[in-house]
């Protein structure tokens, strides 16, 4: 087999228990005996490709190849999945860099430098009400508020950390040092569309987008849906959707990307135009500059509604991310091991968050996205082809061996 | 204290218990101990106005007031309550009636036609799932299956009359018979902002709007909110959006009323693009001309929307209802009396449903709409000026003498 059918196997038996929490629909939440599972039967198959292994003090799994020389290049993702998930968001960059080492191993190829696989164990936020536990400890930027957060059975995770055999008093001992890290690849499945309107298995991510998550609040007046002439409403819901149709014209507009997820209509009767309506704004883009430049845009376009319908609109602002930026030399190298596969060098933002966000605090990031089908992704219909699975392993090596021979000292 | 101060004040007194159920907030149901209490005050009113009494099969209080002719008039409204209601709704319509006989009676003065003042104990459907059941019964038009209807408490319609002393088996003799009546006029609070507006206490009603009431559900793709390109999103809640927009201008252009009152987007998380969204439409015009001329309209927009969007729409008709047209001889003669207390003759259809639709099966029907603030109603908010009511009491009055002395014998 391939090494990209052998990453897709692999995947797909950890669609079941014991490497899922529930008998059907893959889920595998972060400290849960299924998690355990898969740590257990991936640390097998990283020793079996002489590997080193050593669990973090955060539950990553750290798989550790020894090369010519003294500085680390780390290649993961995560292994943890949101409830009903797919089999490849996450696993199959793990699988990608774990079958990528056996080929090197296969054949004695060391580069000079050793790489290290990374399994983080928390990306999604599924089980504790925070995210990327796992990537944000290797770089040595959880906030100490952490260990109290508890799940939905009550348990801490200072408790779960506890019962996985970890401390989290030793939480911080998961960062690691700048200057061992050469730069950190992270293989992801794209969870878009793009590479497959594009026709490519394979694609250079530019850097994960800045994102702005907002919740607004119109206020107009609940009047008698029969009884009050259109010329005398304050429609909360009627203005709302004039600023749903503004943010696509804005997000169309600049390139970018804007979405209403939820919405609300106050009192939510048929006959009653609603008095108040809630709603959410997310909205990515590449940079901070073209995310704010739109969100500002919005602004000004919902005060230019309220003010024309007569009703009050109020922003607040949910969250704000800084965007992350991949290496442009890693980028480059990239390219070339794609052309050597005759496949066309492509560039795309991410508009999801990634690992590579967190541990972009620790070292320069590169990331491969890979074609699925349809941008299905946190649904079991999640599909990968296989060909597109080897196309990124070769890509992947080709990386690895160019950043071997010239670019290394570069980093 | 005049007509409409009289009016107000017994209104006001009906708030509390023992004529609410509820201590705090004004609800008064259909066949409660609250209706009963109500209905033995306003019989005690009945009688002391030299007026004969009885309760109907249905529950409708009857005072009938004689004249010197055989043919009667009928004046009523309902004096039940949405919960946590305003007090002018509906019951306000009865006070102004029982006010007017008061001031007959008084002295001593006779029409050429017996007045019958009704107080409908239904016609919110507060208490079962079916309004209007008082007039519809004086109208002969209830259907069959009614009685087995039961309220939130499981209680049926016919225990329910059994525990009100009325038999379910004898609803049919509340009908009346056609040619006894010369026609049913309703005084009832307008519940819109329509007259506010006008600066005008009292307006003449045209008919009460047909409506229809639609379930529309729309059908994209989900996606993620941050990897899907604007491009590529076949996003149902921003089609709903354009479609509400689209419903604003086309009611606005044909001058009658539309109102989306609910929305759902599915799944309804910030960050995934709505796959699915589902809304309420309520359209209503005078005529059914208009309102299907809207609703065609309507639909074409939402073809167009979805072929353009790659949306699927669903629409699913809930209700329609056919228009109630007002007698244009009583339209006349409300206007002379208008005219005759200085106030200028306006006329309005009715956006909302009132008894008067249901009557209309059984004789000629007038409605005279009162001025509230704000055009609140169905709230504790909902309130008239005492000045208003008793100008409603003389337009009345007028319409009365003006009916006895030429013009009942046109109906």
């Amino acid at each position: 087999m391939s090494i990209g059918e052998t990453a897709m196997a692999r995947c797909a038996a950890w669609r079941h228990p014991p490497f899922s929490e529930t008998p059907q629909g893959l889920t595998r939440r972060y400290l849960t005996p299924a998690h355990r599972a898969a740590l257990d039967q991936l640390a097998g198959w990283m020793r079996a490709a002489g590997m080193s292994v050593r669990l973090d003090a955060a539950g990553t799994l750290i798989g550790r190849y020894e090369g010519t020389g003294s500085k680390t290049v780390l290649i993961g993702s995560h292994i943890d999945t949101v409830g009903d998930a797919g089999a490849y968001d996450g696993a199959l960059g793990v699988m990608l860099g774990l079958g990528c080492i056996e080929a090197l191993a296969a054949s004695g190829e060391r580069l000079p430098f050793a790489i290290e696989l990374l399994a983080f164990g928390d990306e999604e936020g599924s089980r504790f009400h925070a995210s990327m536990l796992g990537s944000r400890a290797l770089a040595g930027t959880l906030p100490a508020i952490l260990p109290e957060m508890v799940d939905t059975e009550g348990v801490s995770l200072a408790e779960a950390l506890h019962g996985f055999g970890l401390d989290v008093a030793r939480l911080p001992e998961a960062a690691r040092a700048r200057e061992d890290v050469l730069l950190y690849l992270e293989p992801h499945i794209e969870q878009g569309p793009v590479l497959e309107a594009e026709k490519l298995p394979v694609g250079i991510v530019t850097g994960i987008a800045a994102q702005t998550r907002l919740k607004i609040t119109v206020r107009g007046v609940a009047n008698h849906a029969g009884t009050t002439p259109m010329n005398l409403r304050r429609d909360a819901l009627v203005a709302t959707a004039e600023a749903m149709l503004a943010l696509e014209r804005i997000a169309t507009v600049a390139g970018i990307v804007g979405t209403v997820g939820t919405i609300e209509a106050h009192p939510g009767l048929s006959n009653v135009v609603p008095g108040r309506a809630v709603f959410s704004v997310d909205l990515r883009a590449p940079t901070e500059e073209a995310r704010d430049t739109a969100e500002q845009d919005f602004a000004r376009t919902l005060d230019e509604i309220a003010a024309r319908r007569g009703v009050v609109v109020e922003m607040q602002v949910v969250q704000r991310l800084a965007p992350c930026f991949c290496d442009a030399r890693a980028q480059a190298l990239l390219a070339e091991a794609m052309a050597a596969q005759s496949v066309r060098p492509f560039y795309l933002p991410s508009g999801s968050g990634h690992d590579a966000m967190s541990v972009a605090a620790l070292c320069k990031v590169a990331m491969l996205f890979i074609r699925c089908r349809a941008g299905i992704s946190h649904n079991p219909a999640e599909h990968v082809e296989a060909a597109d699975a080897e196309t990124a392993a070769q890509v992947m090596l080709g990386f690895l061996r160019r950043l071997g021979e010239k670019e290394a000292a570069a980093f």
